[in-house]
């Protein structure tokens, strides 16, 4: 295909493990004829002052103009005086729903074999306002917002997304028994965006309730909605039942219809640059990238290569207990294209 | 044994399915000859104006003169102008730590049979302060309040208890990553405790990535020590992982060597009066409430005879799978006293 039908796509390699597992993406993706075109852009080795962080100004701006992107792990550098990287990006890309395919892996076992669920995760607010103080020594106050105009987006967004994927059920998790004007503002977005979508059973989980319920039977949610910090907790605990962050895909959904995709793991400094890392996660939110701009079929191929590599179990990266390196895995992969 | 070696506690039947559980637990506790005499207090029928709730004032003092209860579920009854029992009790008392052992049962199987952890909990402020204001239209505000007396409070109990009860490693819980003044008093204060037990391993887990290992691995954890509202979260999802909050005791401590121990399951008004439902978190939470009596012989007589009980599975009522009454489970109880 020339090149004006390409697709660009921002690539943020990230760091520690980021640049190998990023390699693997772009090896199998080209592999599989994926009409995109990569813009990478690598975290800054200071602080920019257009972002107050190690993220630079150029790109943003590339997530701007391209609307679509990719990224890997960032570790924020220790030090003072800028803000954490990934924060960074939600914040000025307005990233406001954080989206997490959660499904057992068929082959890959763990204690759970019936997970399918979907976590969306408010964003930008709640309890990372950033806002504390010390009223007097040895007393703090943290302030968490909720805004009407953040939770009815994100409520939106995931009735559209239940929607869009034939999903049959919405549970917003909530504490407005404990919160009630917070949470209630939340589930009162929930509840109004619920009534346009009468096909869509909809229901309210306290966030203890729901932790229990998970742990127990996590075939009872389908789609689950949440503020900020309730979405940190449980898209965290939903990808321990299936295996851990090194097999879980997210997507973010910005204003202005930008999706960034993204590994959320750790950058493994231990074995990076070892040819040991694990793609899987950033290649699973590559996936989620090629949905989201509606190219199925790449999706579709890309997945069940993953998948059916994973099930297989002769090539698998040490973090599933297998002895392959990073470079045997994507070849696999590419194999089962 | 005369009246006069009794020891007095005061018994909160609570509601719903409170009466009957409380019945086995005082049948099950006279079998075993435990030295103790009720005081039994019922929920009042009217907001009691001095404690602003349907808890009672007298009901209050007999557990400030005693010094020790068990309590029953109780669910705040619907309307304005009262605040939730629970949470009545837990300030009026300062019931500043929510203890919970958390085990598989032996024979009773769940996805896990190697939990053997305990989760104490802040249980007074945090995300719990009812402070919540709207600032303008759509934007609502939530303060959590953290302070060093109840945070060095907790900390100073969890390796109290920890060194107490043979356990080497505590875990501090948080988020300090993002709410880094609230969290990190927190923090702080739990460092300054870990100093003076030098002989306990202390380690610090930020909260989603300890939900994530606790559904992986959960027999990496030992003793949890967390602020309030990661202590609902968690405390109910070690719950899930053994089976649910049947089965899970509680105590909660207060200033002045309050004790009150506690089912925190819900008063299962569908099942009440039908002698369906399981004493066992009473039960349970009795034993936790022995053993801060010191009285260990009962304590293990009791605990033996329940998880023989459950063990055995020939007496188990419906909730765990069985459909044995109250009343058979109960007696199979005192029959392995
Ligand atoms: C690293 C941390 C700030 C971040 C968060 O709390 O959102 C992470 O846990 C995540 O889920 O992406
Ligand atoms: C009922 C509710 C207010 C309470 C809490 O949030 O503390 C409950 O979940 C608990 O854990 O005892």
């Amino acid at each position: 295909s020339s090149s004006s039908d390409l697709i660009r796509a921002t690539l943020f390699p990230g760091d520690g493990i980021g640049p190998e597992i990023a390699s693997s993406v772009k090896e199998i993706f080209n592999a599989a004829d994926v009409p995109i075109e990569w813009e990478e852009h690598f975290v800054g080795t200071e602080v920019d002052p257009r972002t107050q962080s190690f993220v630079t100004w150029e790109s943003l701006e590339s997530v701007r103009r391209n609307k679509v992107g990719l990224k890997g792990p960032m570790a924020t550098p220790i030090g003072k005086g800028h803000r954490s990287l990934n924060l960074t990006l939600r914040k000025e890309l307005n990233l406001f729903a954080n989206v997490r395919p959660c499904y057992s892996l068929p082959g890959y076992k763990t204690r759970y074999d019936d997970v399918n669920l979907i976590t969306i995760r408010e964003n930008t607010e709640g309890e990372y306002s950033g806002l504390e103080h010390q009223v007097v020594r040895g007393v703090v106050e943290s302030l968490k917002i909720i805004t009407r105009q953040a939770s009815l987006r994100v409520a939106e967004y995931a009735f559209y997304y239940a929607k869009a994927h034939g999903r049959g059920r919405v549970s917003a998790i909530h504490k407005a028994n404990i919160m009630q004007k917070t949470d209630g503002l939340f589930l009162k977005c929930c509840r109004e965006v619920a009534e346009k979508y009468p096909e869509i059973t909809y229901e309210e989980v306290v966030i203890d309730n729901c932790c229990m319920m998970l742990v127990k039977n996590p075939a009872l949610f389908d789609v689950l909605v949440m503020p900020n910090l309730y979405g940190d907790i449980i898209s965290d605990l939903c990808a321990g039942l299936i295996g851990g962050l090194g097999l879980t895909p997210s997507l973010n959904i910005g204003e202005g219809g930008i999706a960034l995709a993204e590994a959320v793991h750790g950058s493994a400094p231990d074995i990076a640059g070892k040819n040991l890392a694990n793609p899987t996660a950033l290649l699973l939110s590559g996936v989620s990238m090629l949905r989201h701009l509606e190219l199925h079929d790449k999706a579709d191929m890309i997945q069940d290569a993953v998948l059916k590599t994973i099930a297989e179990g002769k090539y698998r990266t040490a973090d599933l207990g297998g002895s392959s390196k990073t470079s045997e895995f994507t070849k696999a992969i590419i194999g089962h294209l």
